[in-house]
């Protein structure tokens, strides 16, 4: 938990951006994985712990910005709680330590906003059933109408503050990145032939677990790099193939990283390999000499889609006006995804808000074309931005298929030279960056291993 | 994934106990972390897993008992499903696997269930608010009755079948028994002063993920044993002090594993911890060599509360008639849980069902008496039960300054002598037990070290 004053001076600019009325914010409850008492990690709402810096499940929290007043809403422990989970402050004293002053049982929050329900009431979007059921029962909202209902007023205001990370928030993330060189540099020394992908993704998970709360996001760690969300490890590593590895952890204090690797089994690429992975390298330090305050994402996307067509043309794998095809989306097939997103104590920070409200703005919409329109962030880059940095190249059998049998961009794509591609898998690189006064720095202590002989050098020493 | 046949038989069984009208089974979805798209590891609803084999998100089934027919209703993966999330078998071949021939799109469930709204339509309790809310848009249920309506019919029929465990079960939990194991003695290894609870607890999570699918709740290893579910790993661990540990692993086809030991930190138990220790071994040990079918767990109980009071009193904090004290209560103080539960695909199984259905029946019913109210499993003992045994003593500060300042019971505890034992913690010790035809075996290959010699000897291992 940071200082008091971090939280009040939050809450403080919230309040002066919203204007007027309620603002209303439940916390996150435990989350039943096979029964109600039988629960995942505890993962408290983001916007909860931003403003309120608590933990725990159990709280709800009112801001009335019109009286100036702010009340936390949670139930004191009895002694069955204490016997089971512990001892816990008072909540008077947690709310204390957080610069609120007015606190009421949980069942009190009830009647407490029926008294205000003729009020301006302003909620986020819940993300959880129960939280949606929640509110529809604590407003009077139809169930199905609780997302649409929520308060874009709140959602920019929050947009505008959690975008630009404050000096405190900066080094809680270089520390998740720090737990993420470990994770990189644990899975790439065990990167070798006959391994199993789900004894490193549990390996590398427990390194998540060891040293913070856990992981920022389900692993993605596959020899079928092309599958973009691969959450399966049931593969056995063999020589010759690639291990992509797209992992991070969430700090103590709740604060992501999100790093990719790509590592050829056993510790040496072959040329094949070498030749994709360095249009990908190629591309992901060219973006990181241009992020800066100024540019905007979209643009720094399309930058890096045409240094990836032109690489494959190198090759042979794509043909004609770079520009056009770049223009056209034909590129699309190789990187169907985007460049990046942002990152704090969401993964695709405040993702819970709508994608929308966070990567874009009247000035740049987001595009429908396939592959760019899964962009997360399109945005104009400003100072104490935190983002990703993740161009990648994919070979995926069923995409290259469907394509080639529809003929789309025969300009552009040689379908005869992909049949050499389709088990080569994906390459991706993503560091995460810190957008500065005049650039950008790649985030955490030490950068993880990314050159070719950086890469080899640390499987082999797993050897 | 089992044989066709297996899931085929279960079915069958099901109907047939369950006579007449339709069952409806939900499976789980994924479920939402920090936003809608970042979700926790992906756990399958157990009964969903035991009668239709699935494990993926998006999945329900219909049983119509009256016309003998089963039904799954899923949707096909499309081309953005492959690309994000990898290729997946087409519905109907998923359901044929499985031996089920009728297949539609998820979106006909409603209808179909329309069609048939007049009949009598079973379901289990959901416990996930998400299927709450499903089954009440399905069946047209107000939400806040679904629970009070599931079919009794149906989880007695349930109860039935999944508490008696296949063979091919059996040896699925003994496989996860073993990865308790190797989790347990990683544990005993890092056992020593300076190490962090929060680092082991990640290494033994990390073994749990690298084996199988995870760990079957979440891990609790502290210092503060006293505290029965303590989910915090924020002590650092010390000289002089017992780390107790109580985990378990899902293994790969969903079944589960539930082991604690008690470990001194450093590898050498203080005469102190030896004495208390040794009580619940011995108690351990005695329930071991008692339990078999036609035993109630409940008589169970009360004979280790029995044993353990007067190892209490022979070391002068309990005293008077051992026989008295157990039957008000007395001995709770140090024992306020349970002697154990059910175990299989869950590790309190079924008790999303409902714990009295699970651990209780017409014959033996809960107690409402402080402590033994916490015993989940009071009912006799079957063969191929697969059960719990985890005798445990505690010194609970908070509940010892309780009862002290009541006055209770002090004609049965010494409360003097208790101001020795308010840094003590507490020790657990518990193994998985498989009824057999005339008593029992604790699962896996090799029991965990649990003689204080073993503990201290792998404790000291890891040097």
């Amino acid at each position: 938990m940071f200082d008091t004053k971090v939280y009040k001076n939050r809450r403080q600019k919230l309040a002066t951006a919203v204007k007027k009325g309620l603002m209303l914010f439940l916390g996150n409850d435990e989350s039943p994985m096979n029964a109600t008492a039988n629960t995942y990690r505890y993962r408290q709402d983001s916007t909860f712990r931003y403003l309120f810096g608590i933990n725990s499940p159990g709280f709800a929290a009112v801001i009335d910005i019109d009286n100036g007043k702010e009340y936390i809403f949670a139930n004191d422990f009895e002694i069955d709680d204490i016997i089971w989970m512990g001892t816990q402050p008072k909540v008077k004293d947690i709310a204390a330590q957080v610069g609120v002053n007015e606190t009421m049982p949980l069942k009190k929050l009830d009647s407490f906003l029926s008294q205000n329900i003729d009020r301006e009431i302003h909620y986020l979007p819940p993300y959880r059933a129960n939280n949606i059921l929640r509110i529809s029962n604590l407003l009077g909202i139809k169930y199905t109408y609780v997302q649409s209902k929520a308060s874009e007023k709140l959602i920019k205001a929050l947009v505008d503050m959690r975008s630009k990370k404050e000096a405190i928030e900066i080094e809680e993330i270089r520390k998740a990145c720090n737990i993420a060189y470990d994770m990189h540099t644990t899975a790439m020394r065990m990167c070798h032939p006959g391994v199993s992908e789900r004894e490193i993704a549990g390996a590398i998970e427990g390194v998540a677990l060891s040293q913070g709360a856990g992981i920022s996001f389900p692993i993605i760690l596959s020899q079928n790099g092309q599958t973009l969300h691969n959450h399966s490890h049931d593969g056995i590593l063999t020589k010759g193939r690639l291990m992509l590895t797209d992992c991070g952890a969430e700090g103590l204090t709740g604060y992501a990283s999100d790093c990719t690797r790509t590592s050829p089994v056993g510790g040496e690429f072959t040329t094949k390999q070498k030749e994709i992975y360095s249009i990908v390298l190629k591309v992901n330090n060219t973006i990181k000499d241009l992020a800066r305050p100024g540019e905007t994402y979209k643009k720094l996307h399309l930058i890096a889609c045409k240094i990836m067509a032109e690489g494959l043309k190198d090759l042979g794998i794509m043909k004609g006006d770079v520009e056009n095809a770049v223009k056209v989306g034909a590129h699309a097939l190789f990187m169907p995804h985007g460049l990046g997103h942002m990152m704090g104590m969401d993964v695709h920070d405040m993702e819970d808000y709508g994608e929308d409200y966070v990567g874009y703005n009247d000035k740049v919409k987001r595009s429908e074309q396939f592959g760019l329109a899964y962009l997360r962030l399109g945005r104009k880059l400003e100072e104490d931005f935190v983002i990703t940095n993740e161009p990648g190249i994919y070979f995926i059998p069923d995409l290259i298929n469907l394509w080639k049998s529809e003929n789309k961009f025969t300009d552009f794509i040689n379908y005869d030279k992909l049949n050499d591609y389709l088990d080569f898998g994906g390459v991706r690189l993503e560091d995460d960056l810190l957008i500065t006064k005049k650039g950008c720095e790649i985030l955490g202590d030490k950068r993880i291993p990314i050159t070719i002989d950086e890469v080899q050098d640390c499987i082999k020493s797993g050897r």
